[in-house]
């Protein structure tokens, strides 16, 4: 009865490191040390909903802990262990040895290995529960609610790219090798920014990882600090692969594109020297895309029947100032904002 | 787009305890007291392998937690909190409001608040995904790995009822609404004994919580610990409800049947009235069922193709000592034992 199933732990059966008990007993120990809190987040990826069933299985192992990892990066934590709970509807051990080999790899780069797990068979659907575990000096995560007014505004990476591949893989855009060639890897492969999150610790407010959108995601934060944000459009990082795409797709992209996972986060203008060289260490490239300004409680009421929520293009105009504005290179407002989308509607 | 499962969130949104940073940021936090360890189990729950879609979505949520909580239990770890993962084919608001009532109602129980989650839409199966978290001292978890020959074998409860629950809805088993009664409540409301392991802790030597059947389990106990056991038959506690049950039953489901979420545990035969005594503190019963015996290593290497899992039925007549026996009432070795029984096979 449990023999295919033993075949399938096999592929998920890592020696744990030093300190860690893992698979093999009622549950995964692990220690923390003296001071430090435990980051913990979890996702259920789906077939359909989060990614195409087509996808390379050594993509998807990969992106199902890289989404989770930029959790813990947007936290500012150093990856512990993660756990994993698969259901498969058949047995396939080409697949399984993929889907294993991109999750194992990216799992070792970030020092963060499968301590437990549990395996089992679907009627329909394959389904991917990851959770991740960090550690994290007491008082020192970036959360959401930190931002101040002052703070500059900043983004990792490049932005649009899985959008736009999304999209195309997706027919919503006119079939397109080369812009797909040149977009994919943003949308199969992202990189949790964990090193960045790290070198951020003690010098940025405010965090969270890009996954539904910079504006939505960026809302997220204005809502949980009671502040304001603009934007400066032509400061935002597009990938480089967009070109030449109408107006229209290129915002779409840039500012609601989803499946980033690159970080927004705020910090002191006094701290520009701090940020650019906590970046180099981590090896990341940031970009200044606006700043934190203060955002009355007042303009909350007089807006809460408009807006529906941060970022979305139900402004009215000539009401009182929206939390978050978008100036464009002539430094007028976007009267128009993308929502934030977020991929495979629904998820 | 996200209004339906805002409506799910909210169902799932508490408010979290002091010094855990619960739903609402990129990870949820939580403080792990200095010199502890964190114990976390992980199980994926689907529809139609671990439970029957007409069930009572109260008892589901309830249950969907108690299994991973009985991990905790095993462990001797003391819960700090969960998260949870749900993938539901449809909107189902009455469904949603039971299903949270059981959850939520055990995690206060047990001091183990949900701190983050996720939701999704699913295209056709109904999958819960729950992780939970603890603390144990460090050295203190009570592992398999350690039971030594001359322990005594305790388990928690009665055994069976789950099994007989489990068949009769199955229609294996005539239709007897009496029995079904009497047992139903032990299939669809497990208590994972928390108290029980919290209060073992530094008696015990190994434990285990019995999911897939008293022999299978014990059998992981005395593979990971090197030793072998005997089990006295006329000693084990069977559910009252399983009286009038032919004998092959019986064993069947003494011996074999999963879904009890009971503890079986060894402990030296000079700590007998502590763990008596840790049973009263806990609230449990717990009984005496055989003991713990030395296996010599060269036997495994005789039985090595003979006996394809601890418990099973292949031992050969004649053969090397079995590393499991159970005695019968005359004190003779049952010639054939029921394999460990998974409820809902392939999961």
């Amino acid at each position: 009865m449990a023999s295919e199933f033993d075949l399938i732990a096999r592929y998920f059966t890592r020696t744990a490191p030093t300190g860690l008990l893992g698979v093999g007993d009622d549950c995964a120990l692990f220690p923390v040390p003296t001071g430090e809190q435990v980051a913990t987040s979890t996702d259920l990826l789906l077939e359909g909903r989060h990614f195409f069933p087509d996808v390379d299985p050594k993509a998807l192992g990969h992106k199902a802990l890289a989404v989770n990892l930029s959790d813990l990066a947007a936290m500012g934590a150093r990856p512990i262990g993660c756990v994993l709970g698969l259901a498969l509807p058949r047995l396939d051990e080409p697949w399984l040895a993929a889907f294993a080999e991109g999750f194992h790899a990216l799992a070792a780069v970030h020092g963060c290995p499968l301590i437990g797990g549990d395996t089992t068979r679907s009627a329909h659907d394959l389904a991917i529960s990851v959770t991740v575990f960090g550690a994290v000096p007491a008082g020192a995560a970036l959360r959401r609610d930190a931002a101040q007014a002052g703070d500059d505004i900043w983004v990792s990476g490049e932005l649009g790219a899985a959008d736009v591949a999304y999209r195309l893989l997706d027919g919503q855009y006119p079939t397109d090798p080369e812009r797909l060639a040149a977009t994919r890897g943003a949308l199969e492969w992202p990189e949790p920014q964990v090193a960045l999150g790290l070198a951020l610790r003690g010098i940025a407010h405010a965090a969270i990882d890009i996954s539904d959108g910079l504006l939505q995601d960026l809302g997220h934060i204005l809502a949980a600090s009671r502040v304001g944000a603009v934007l400066h459009e032509d400061r935002l990082p597009a990938a480089a692969a967009l070109a030449g795409l109408p107006v229209d797709a290129l915002r779409r992209a840039v500012l609601g594109g989803g499946d980033v996972y690159q970080l927004c986060f705020t910090a002191p203008a006094a701290r520009r020297d701090a940020v650019l060289a906590a970046a180099r260490t981590a090896g990341a490239r940031v970009t200044r895309v606006g700043g934190i300004v203060a955002h009355e409680p007042a303009q909350d009421a007089m807006q809460a029947s408009a807006v529906t929520h941060a970022g979305g293009s139900s402004e009215i105009p000539g009401a009182a100032r929206p939390r978050l504005m978008v100036l464009d290179a002539t430094g007028q407002p976007l009267a128009q904002l993308p929502a934030g989308f977020d991929h495979f509607p629904g998820a």
